[in-house]
């Protein structure tokens, strides 16, 4: 039975990678859809993107590619169906609209388990659509609890991805531990950028003239993980601190977008602290 | 004898400011060719920039703006003409040759005193456009005596802006403070920034998606004076630091060209520590 | 009682302009928010936006403007509230939907009369917004008896301007008439332009690597009228042009809901056959 | 001796190539810098580019590699050196001086052979940099005429691409044909696109937002071949057309001089009537 996978290798560079891993497709009679490499010389690292189709068995096409692949090599099959996402959001609904209404148009390339919300401001919104909405507010919890009852809450369902849908709080080491590289924030940012509390205000008084999204992996360092997107909205002087706000807003929810449609369809491999993306 | 100029008002805001600046030019049946306002609501301050052609004295018509603007108002009327300015460089090329190609083509919209640099590795380049060009060498002296020669040199020019063309020294606050508002500089930024040595490299390790130029006036704080303008350029992992490097040198140069062009035409009013582009 | 209004003239150009308006808003000791001029040089006319507040009559205004300006000037005093528009679809839902989300944020700035649209497809989405839905089939219609239609229902609403957002029917001269300066349209484009059907398969076959969106307002040129805002997405040879497509999406929405802001904030004059935005 | 050389392999599609190329570079034990492919699964061509380094014979390597290829592959085993260019020109300075100061720096990545316009406005620039310019008045000649003495000058260099920077001059399909796919243009372009004398002045009637360039290589079909590189300068109301002129300026120096970097590296293919960039 003819079928298709993407089959994603990322491992140490080693002669040969190419031509062994590219044998056991022709030893199989498999049509290379799509193919990509890219090997980072700097960490003698090795990246590779094969769409494949054909008569295979996904098992054993595993197991062809280990004995080929060296050792600790991160190898993996999948076979493309829909992904499940669940999505983290606090009173903003730019971000999340954007990802309902792409869902709504089936152009999302996932499906949505729920959305919880440390507000209960976007309720409705979300249940316009029909997908579970999940109110937990933070009130009176230590960051610990109110994580606990978070993942009490996604981990009923199953799912591929956590969308951090303009979720204002910051994430805990053990919460971004039990998801490595499967969390997705969205951030604006200025050139240069602005630390402390309300950058928007201090872009504003430096007179900013571009306005940056960055959607990325989480890891412990707050907006400070692997870059999947980035893109910027132009502004000047005769807008308010709110008008940049409504700027950054929509470079943030096409950003956030734009990286989605890349991690849904396994075009992005985490490398050290940077992505390589095909 | 009909002739035009640029007239430049900014001052506390107060009401009436426009009808009684108009009423002068009125009076004086002047034609205005542009107008443009902004009042920045949060300092209460009045920007005004206006275009006037037809019969007049220049001192006279700056003495009747006088009478009706606020005491405190900064008002200049500027008859076009070429304005002069002085480069200082260091080793690289872009965005000085940029710079000396406009001027060439008659598109700069300002004559070049002289370039000085801390090496002499743009001395042919300079030369080739036969254009002053002086080797002050930082070497054994101290930033102060490095400057004090420097100085010697442009002060036998009369000048309107300093524009450092990848200039890759700090200056001291005594030059800055001796050229207040009349120094240009150009620096690549990124998103997120990148504090320290070599930050083509952090960026490069962080996996930016995007560079970014910034042009500003220059003040005490290091690369923190008033924004003129800023663009950026979009690279990916297959850019080698270096590559980024190159890159960002796109931008440097044009987003550098772009805010001289706006400063010599004197659209550029600055507000604090950011600026109002007309 | 203070009141705010943003008023908007725009007529042949006059020598004294700027003075006999701002007289009128001094005499009657109105504070100015903001102002904006700019003369059309070429075709001699004069365009001027003003937010003004204080103690006024708006009729009375009006009638001192209307003393002063030239005969045929075209004066509006407009006192912010929400505008009311209606919108025009077919099946895509990623313009309309970016429209919902922010109406439902309250960042549209405009309330929704109703959706009209001649195929079914999006009712599901526009019911979930508790906003009207018509449907109005074109079949076995001419054009004029399906506009007829589309007239009856939308006259039944009072309304400042309709939208098309993605509505693929070609509007006749007569309808584009009834609402002239009222319906605004987005659509991609590219660099170059291509002519006929299907452009994005056109597009794809000579490669582009820029898709471009334009808003502008309906005349009777299709797509050819004066333009409000513009923007472009950057492809690659990877594309397949369904993915140029949706790259060309993105770009829509964004620049469609960028025009609506500026129109509906009346930012945007119409000067023949292109636009004065302040 | 260890060495270094690009291969470019474009053909048709065929199961097993990756494998069979891939299988020559291993049998040689040849390192793999970097390597890319792409299918076209429309004209089911492929694209491969591979770096590759160790010892081998280049002949001996082509011969490898024609052994494996489909019949009417067109291989190419290119060792890194600069590439020769030959620019004409005519009058504006901005595309040229680009390429004049990046080669001046070591940046350009080719050696100029000559330039040759239409008209002397340039000479002095171009000597400036020792580099040999030809006048040729076009002048009382016919367009063969004219063509024929530039070809006389041009052959008598041996060079790898043909630079038109800002040459003005429509060229005859003889000439075109006489250097297949190493001719390369920039031209501006808007959105939408106008046809006929002084597109500027019609865009600025028109009121466009945007100002693209375009670099391609050249083919019978005027500004019609293969796309290479694409940007775009946002402009607005207050430009004259003179202004939008300069904003184009600026977007056709740069996207020309990133179009040479891709051609000069040997990263691009023509495929049909689009390109494959890698």
């Amino acid at each position: 039975m003819e079928k298709r996978a993407r089959v994603l290798i990322d491992c140490e560079d080693a002669k040969g990678l190419v031509y062994n891993i590219s044998k056991v497709f022709y030893e199989r009679d498999l049509n290379i859809d799509t193919n990509r490499e890219f090997v980072d010389k700097e960490k003698s690292k090795f990246f590779m993107r094969t769409v494949v189709s054909g008569n295979f068995d996904t098992q054993e096409l595993l197991k062809a590619l280990r004995l080929v692949a060296p050792k600790e090599a991160h190898i993996r099959v999948i076979e493309p169906k829909d992904k499940k996402i669940v999505i983290l959001a606090t009173k903003e609904s730019h971000a999340l609209g954007d990802i309902l209404i792409r869902h709504a148009a089936g152009e999302l390339g996932a499906s949505i388990a729920c959305v919880i919300a440390n507000h209960d401001t976007l309720r409705a919104l979300v249940e316009r659509f029909d997908i579970p909405f999940f109110y937990i507010p933070a009130n009176d919890l230590t960051r610990e609890a109110h994580e606990k009852k978070i993942r009490e809450c996604i981990d009923t369902y199953t799912f591929d991805y956590i969308v951090l849908a303009k979720y204002m709080r910051i994430l805990t080491p053990t919460f971004v531990k039990a998801y490595t590289e499967k969390i997705i924030n969205i951030h604006h940012s200025f050139l240069p950028a602005f630390i402390g509390a309300n950058p928007y205000k201090q872009a504003f008084d430096r007179g900013v003239k571009i306005i940056g999204a960055t959607a990325h992996y989480v890891t412990d360092d707050l907006d400070e993980g692997p870059i999947i997107a980035q893109d910027v909205i132009p502004v000047n002087h005769r807008f308010s601190w709110k008008d940049m706000q409504r700027a950054g807003r929509d470079g943030e929810k096409i950003v956030l977008s734009r990286a989605l449609d890349l991690v849904l369809h396994d075009r992005v491999f985490i490398n050290g602290n940077k992505t390589v993306i095909f």
